[in-house]
């Protein structure tokens, strides 16, 4: 098991390192993590998230799990790291957390199927689907709603080596846990997520799928500090700032 | 007025170029364009789309036009140029052509008024938004039926000094004309466009904005060839074939 982070350089360029204890280990040398500034552990050209699959969140949604898998895109101009601020939009009244294991692809494929999936997946990570609740309504798609800028917090690391479906999500608002649910809940689970995504897009090493959240779901003020925590992997915490 | 072309280069790396009369000119030298493989014109790391932007089309469609621009995205990995072949997909029995005007944005730019909008724009070119009609009306969203591999073709050129309002838009189905619409039929303009998409999200450099199709959208089979001409940029030829 290798927990992968990417760190703002002294130049503030993005670099690759390994996190061990409580240091980042680079090309030789040892950092404290707490003097560096963790970014994204990844740069995906695209990320594909699931909507409703875990049944207990269609249904707080007032919704019925999809027939197939609900797949949406958000930008890669949405991402933020740990640490980073999730920016309310003044479009939006009502700005959600949903916490979501993402699984992130180590190498190009196109059409794999579930049993061959776990080839290209490089590990996975914690991931905060920062929705515009009011707009989803209103939007006819959910571009604008999911995808403003800091919508798609992404880290603190890549771990590789664990089952997907033996993991624990828990969201914490403000140190309250608002989210708490095991990973074995999918309706659908990360490898067929990954062969059902690979059977329309080409998916290209960094790209992440964000698996879906669990119940729980609810607003975020200016102020908030929001974590989004997965056992084996870390915590991933961002504070909500107005604009 | 320039046109500016990406092309593959002997190494099949991308190369920029400019297009005089029949000739690509790329860093003092001359290459006829009937030798040279055109690239899409950009290499966007998203792709902004707005549906139902055209009266006509929203009521072909059994729709009406949205409030506000509807958006939605296709991702990079769905891109392919003049020339390259749009792949049917296994998924689908009902393939469409879209023609549409797109704006290529030139500077990263946030939060622009539309009467700043032209200073971050590099020009213009034009855009199919290939869809999968079926699964367009099967899906909640329309991420996979927009967004699969080829369903984004680019090109020819992209160019600059034109009034976007003042364009004409025809789709041509073996050699067919299928949509002969004016820009001045948008419902929301270009600038008003791109003035909304980045009240949202950062555009960056290469990133495109497709404004939309007018009224006439239809099927396609494999062995069909589409065009789309705007007048003053040029035609964007691709064929259908099967996987």
């Amino acid at each position: 098991m290798t927990a992968y982070v990417r760190y703002a350089g002294p130049d503030g360029a993005p670099h690759d390192g390994i996190l061990e204890g409580t240091d980042v280990v680079s090309g030789g040398s040892r950092i404290a993590l707490g003097s560096v500034k963790l970014l994204a552990p990844c740069a995906p050209t695209k990320i594909v998230c699931v909507g409703r699959n875990y049944a207990d969140h269609a249904k707080e949604l007032g919704s019925t799990p999809p027939a197939e898998p609900l797949l949406f895109f958000k930008p890669p101009s949405a991402v933020i790291g740990p640490g980073d601020d999730i920016v309310y939009p003044r479009q939006s009244k009502r700005v959600d957390y949903e916490g979501e294991l993402a699984a992130v692809i180590g190498r190009r494929c196109r059409d794999v199927s579930p049993e061959q999936a776990h080839e290209f997946v490089r590990g996975f990570t914690a991931f905060n689907d920062v929705t515009a609740r009011d707009l989803q309504r209103t939007d006819d798609q959910w571009a604008r709603a999911k995808g403003f800028d800091t919508f798609a917090s992404i880290g603190p690391c890549i771990v590789d080596g664990v089952d997907p479906s033996k993991l624990r999500i828990r969201t914490m608002l403000n140190g309250e846990v608002k989210q708490d649910a095991p990973t074995a809940l999918m309706l659908v689970d990360v490898w067929s997520l990954v062969a059902y995504a690979s059977a329309a897009f080409t998916l290209e090493p960094g790209d992440v799928l964000a698996t879906g959240t669990p119940s729980g779901v609810g607003p975020m003020q200016p102020g908030d500090v929001v974590s989004v925590e997965i056992d084996g992997i870390g915590k991933l915490t961002n504070r909500v700032v107005g604009r």
